[in-house]
């Protein structure tokens, strides 16, 4: 069944104090949900209330992108955390860019872990199982973004689990292996560079539900979200050219509250 | 009018990490009210979970205790910050405790700034009233605890305007001067060590609403919560004389949402 | 006497982690000077290592530019901490910097502490007096910088005390009151824009040694190095009319190792 | 051949801003060798220099303890650092401690890296390389203690290669396995509570180089330093326990520079 919805997601709100990193203003206009870090990996509490407003302006939903302790490796490094204390990050992240819009009036979509926290959860559902148990004992309506393309009824069973929507994140950038697992970086040919052949990959994923993985073969391949970047002009620009084909296609750009 | 009812708060929640601060399972059973570090200045997640359900179990309301993010100082030092900023740091630390207590299926009752954050506002109301706005913005049924003293008039405006509750915090250890400020604490006598007087005094202050100040005249004082401390097993069983003596004048010891 | 050399010093190596921060490759070939931040407001031993290895290939003298332990606020905020812990802090973040000095095989010069460090100081010559205590323990061979203008014989005297060599610095680019201070940033005038005056103000300073005020008035104005900025490609380019200037007018821009 | 001389060290200097931990003025009498926290998973500066003047007040050598950057975890947790970042850790650590012990006229022995650095080194040699190398860049006359039992040749050629002294640090209160590595900590039997036991074992690697290990075999075992702990009262009691059964059989104790 083709999609007629598709959500365009990115990391934002990663500036902290006296640092700029990425261009919110620019790709907040082009997204539908915008990921906002929370304090520990980036992003600070001015830096949240300022991106939540850029969101409501341009009716962007929004979500918690929470990850390690660890500023000065801005949360990509493992990490060898507990289930409890990765709950307890999340549980304390979540809270805090949940004040701020509340505070903005606005309310909180999703919950998308960041970097390091987000590729142990790909290895080991059980973290995130801990990150939707988390996540419900908060807010049983945020939406958990989780990797698309493996391990489906492990996540719809953690999503049924704890009564929380699972929205399904893919990858128009990055190369998959035959099993649905992403390549990783250090292969070559992990990342995809060019922009042409990402959209095609987004189309093909949003119109068949397939992806041609690197070895040439084909696998089914169904999202409800795709990660886009801000963080130069180049990517900017690749965010436009994705918007352009899916609208071109007739496929609706959508946070996925409204169609989960 | 004497008060019938009284709160006592305490500061609590002060451990990180591997480092344990404050005898917090024992004063929490003898307070009404808690003060939880937020994870700026003490306080990490996994500490705010844990001390939210120690006084979740002992019927002990909970308030946020934010500060600055000053871990290495305990909050305890003058930061110049601006008012912005203090605005988005207790919105920030308010909303990860929430979190936490929305987990817990408790509600948040109250918030107190600590250390450097309440001295500073003390001197200078308009700290007060960036502190109530951040509340409000978040939760307007939490309560602000303040100094009470002096600023009555402003400080009830400050509630009024944001439309917040106040509970005037008194503290039976310190001495007060005849314009109702507390004696700085690098003047002799600001400090009170003999359990018998803080007591006395304590009781004065809830049963005839006046306070003898530290040059013998007598100045009206009324509040609504008592501060103490749990640093130490002197200042627990001052805890405890102080709530003999309350309650063998018919004084309840209860938390302010249950009288404000 | 007019000088025949002057140093050019500007502030480097603040990124962090993820977030880059200053042309530092750019500004560093221009300067004789680099004062690097040392993990506490800005940079991280990553940081630190390869901007002391840029300062080294470029024939830079270095230095060490403490702070507060304040990232959020990237060190500009005033922080009530007490002489002790003003003195342990550059103790720490000299030795950590030193560290990288000795592996690369380059010695440290100076220290120069950084914003609301180096304000605090101006006001308060006990803290030039705390810092100059704690340079002179780890290594009598470092060259304090301080704020030319004001207090001349208080400063010398404390150099003197600890057997240390100071080094006055003038702001091209800030006005000066008539009693030699720098007029505050938040009155009108008190910063110069123009790059032609800024090079005018520098020559004048180094040929005549005088300044003319914010009033009109001229003043004695004597310095041994000149803060320059490489935040932005302005900032650059006003840098290279500084150098062109002065070479014009036959000063030798030199550390200040070389002639103090 | 009997060892006649033998080091004991404890990790010290472990209290942080107003956090104190461990009983380090009472177990600083008791060793010879203390690996002081240098402000990355404990200490801080004032912490550090007070650490330094009580070392040196009993004629103890001094050590830094670097870890990771993760305060929160104690040092405990393993972090995917670079051996780079881990070069860069250990560069910043030992020159801030450095600048304390030159400040305080005595110099630095050891490097001991902490928890999770010191038991990811035991796992991967590697990790030794890089902090053996980035120890002889600052200062070639630092001893680097790394874990005895296993790996003997590999270490000592680190060692040859960076023309840094090894010092092979034995553990009394834990159980060996049959190949010389430490049971890991989750299996039964993995700790000795037994101080008596502790104590013989210890006086049975010192004078006859072996070790009874948790299968009850038997292998040999040499070292120069022994750890030991200050947590609580009954871990002081357990080094004075050691400290008379090795002067009880003509043991020396004493730090590893007077005898490596």
């Amino acid at each position: 069944m083709p999609l007629n919805k598709i959500d365009l997601n990115s990391d934002v709100g990663e500036s902290f104090g006296n640092y700029k990193l990425g261009l919110d203003e620019e790709v907040i206009p082009l997204i539908s949900s915008a990921n906002i870090a929370c304090g520990f990996h980036a992003g600070d509490p001015a830096v949240m209330r300022r991106t939540i407003a850029m969101a409501k302006e341009n009716g962007v939903a929004i979500g918690a992108h929470p990850g390690f302790p660890d500023l000065i490796g801005f949360g990509r490094r493992s990490l060898d955390a507990s289930l409890e204390e990765i709950r307890d990050y999340v549980t304390y992240q979540i809270g805090a860019l949940q004040a701020f819009t509340t505070a903005a009036g606005v309310t909180l979509q999703h919950v998308k872990p960041h970097g390091a926290l987000y590729n142990m959860a790909v290895k080991d559902p059980a973290i995130w199982d801990a990150v939707a148990e988390a996540i419900a004992a908060v807010d049983s309506r945020l939406i958990l973004f989780v990797l698309a393309g493996r391990d489906r009824e492990k996540l719809d069973a953690i999503g049924a689990k704890h009564d929380l929507r699972i929205a399904y994140e893919f990858f128009g950038d990055r190369a998959y292996n035959p099993d649905g697992s992403l390549v990783s970086r250090n292969q070559p040919g992990a990342l995809i560079h060019d922009g042409e052949i990402v959209a095609e990959k987004i189309l093909k994923m949003v119109k068949e539900g397939r992806v041609v993985c690197i070895d040439g073969s084909e696998i089914e391949m169904t999202a409800d979200t795709i990660c886009v970047h801000g963080d130069n002009p180049a990517a900017l620009s690749l965010v436009q050219k994705i918007r352009a084909a899916l609208q071109a296609s007739g496929i609706e750009i959508a946070s996925p509250e409204t169609f989960l």
